[in-house]
């Protein structure tokens, strides 16, 4: 097997505010695995605040030597080695893990819903984020989002109700709040999650800081919405972690090097009774795809990562009225917009 | 899909002796599952202690319309509408999840440890079972055993001591020990686990009955020897009891309704921290071979099914001088032998 990046800047449609900061743009390396004719894409997208960089990929990627690898098929083994390689490094992780998942859906010529098993049919609505902003910006995005069913409200400042009333008034599509962190009473917390109860709110994610471990487990006892967790889940040996502190998790490729590990927590969540929520940073359609497959396990999905830039360079799993909508290409089912050129590596930047 | 099965019995080469009987013979189901041009085989083996039969397999199997299900490659939603169909039959649905899978197998022309990313140069070896017997007939058996890496002693009765010292005077090959929850007394289980510790044992199998759980508990926090659960670990939800009881459990397709749980409990058994003993009943290598594609996860494995019996129907997975050896045939790597003509459904029993 034969591996090329190449960096690029994906340019978002609004300018994204979180509780930690704001910004225009995520970085994201772009990977090509070749082998027998068939190239594997992968992607890692690198949301500055998680610590990744386009040069820590590149550093990573550089340490890593496929031609050890004759057979793409030795998934478990390959993986586990370059886990090994060095600890964190997640989303650099996920690119590889991704591109060798399309690589041998196509030597195989199946997309990875049906070597999983798993029916295209029964994928979940996504939620539509819509990021903190001006009343009037706000006013904007729900009118955009109408098609989805659902919309994600990320909280954590200070104006929290205030941003719900705004979205209360002009549309009654259910929300889903993320927290991120933000409330660091579990009082304050219990009751804000029954006000959102009351304004059709399907979920809480990560109302409390990952380290209130005693405090977020009291308010799952009694919270009237299902709580998930995001920051304090990561990989899989955060999921056995989650039961009884959490009714679910939140599954990410960036967070969980990819779709390898991201099956086997959705085995353990189910098997743990832990509600699943897909989700995802800002990524192109290739990452985004990846993930589609999974979601006909998921009860709810947060993969608007690509509706979310302009300049996105894959076809993949669409979105359509609101719902996930895999292809039947084989690997991940994603390919380059025609307007890409035969391959990412022969449009390098800068 | 179209279904066909038929009943079969499997001649065991040696009586078998277990703390709850004797026999000569396990009975079996073979099935056939053709779709577009491909067949794929399945195999229940129902040793009757456990309450199945050829005929509640037949009774099972005629309640399921195949015609429903266009595409094999459903496999968690045809598994689940199956499962559901009736309580208990888990030789049945390992039956037809077996047949699903060498089709599935085959109709993407690749074995399943290919489609699972597992590493076949990374088998076990197998014990080979030697059951409760006058000592001259354990010693000849030890003495067939000779290739073999382990050997597995199934205890539970009044002279296990003297039948692991007959086994200590003929071999030093170490012995795995299954006690069939023969042990009721904690202190006695650990004094005997102790003692079979300095004679070389890998592990304990169900030392004690299943519902002696905190007696179990108590024996695992304080057992020289890895205790591994095998009547008391059924099925996927009850991977997640085990962890603080035992060490380990072990996994049969018999046991579980197929090779997609047996998966699901080895990707759980490995993310809570429990070893893996891969099982069998007595088997033809239909059987034994779709269970030898999960084996490179396995810590060890038993699977010397089909070695116990004279009449293999199935050419399939081979034990290489004790070691579990994969075929890179696709789908579960079984083929009838020659001497079955071209299919099992045209030589109905009786």
């Amino acid at each position: 097997m034969e591996l090329t990046s190449r960096p690029f800047t994906l340019e978002l449609r609004h300018r994204f505010t979180l509780a930690s900061g704001s910004r225009t743009t995520t970085p994201v390396v772009l990977v090509e695995l070749r082998h027998d004719g068939h190239t594997g894409y992968g992607e890692a997208s690198l949301p500055p605040y998680l610590g990744e960089s386009q040069a820590s990929v590149a550093a990573f990627l550089s340490n890593i030597d496929f031609t050890k690898y004759p057979d793409p098929f030795r998934l478990e083994t390959i993986l586990a080695d370059i886990d090994a390689l060095a600890p964190g490094n997640h989303a650099a992780k996920a690119a590889l893990d991704i591109a060798l998942h399309d690589l041998v859906g196509k030597l195989v010529g199946r997309p990875w819903y049906d070597l999983w098993g798993f029916d295209p049919a029964k994928t979940p609505y996504t939620t539509f984020t819509i990021g903190m902003d001006t009343p009037e910006i706000i006013r904007q995005k729900v009118a955009e989002a109408a098609e989805f069913k659902m919309l994600k409200i990320k909280l954590g400042g200070a104006n929290d109700r205030q941003l719900i009333e705004i979205i209360r008034e002009v549309t009654d599509q259910p929300i889903c709040v993320d927290a991120n962190q933000g409330w660091t009473d579990k009082h304050f917390a219990l009751d804000f999650t029954h006000w959102l109860a009351e304004r059709d709110t399907l979920f809480v994610e990560q109302p409390m800081p990952k380290t209130m471990i005693d405090d977020m487990a009291w308010l799952t006892e009694r919270s009237p919405l299902p709580t998930i967790a995001d920051e304090a889940v990561q990989r899989l040996p955060d999921v056995v972690k989650a039961v009884g502190v959490y009714h679910g998790i939140n599954i990410k490729l960036m967070k969980c090097t990819g779709m390898r590990e991201a099956h086997k927590m959705v085995t353990l969540a189910r098997a743990l009774g832990l509600k699943i929520l897909l989700g995802c940073m800002t990524e192109t359609s290739c990452a985004i795809s990846a993930a589609a497959h999974l979601s006909p396990m998921a009860d709810w999905a947060d993969l608007d990562g690509a509706l979310l830039i302009r300049n996105d360079l894959f076809d993949g799993a669409n979105i359509i009225d609101g719902k996930i909508t895999l292809t039947d290409a084989p690997g991940i089912g994603a390919s380059l917009k025609r307007d890409q050129g035969s391959g990412i590596r022969m449009r390098d930047e800068g």
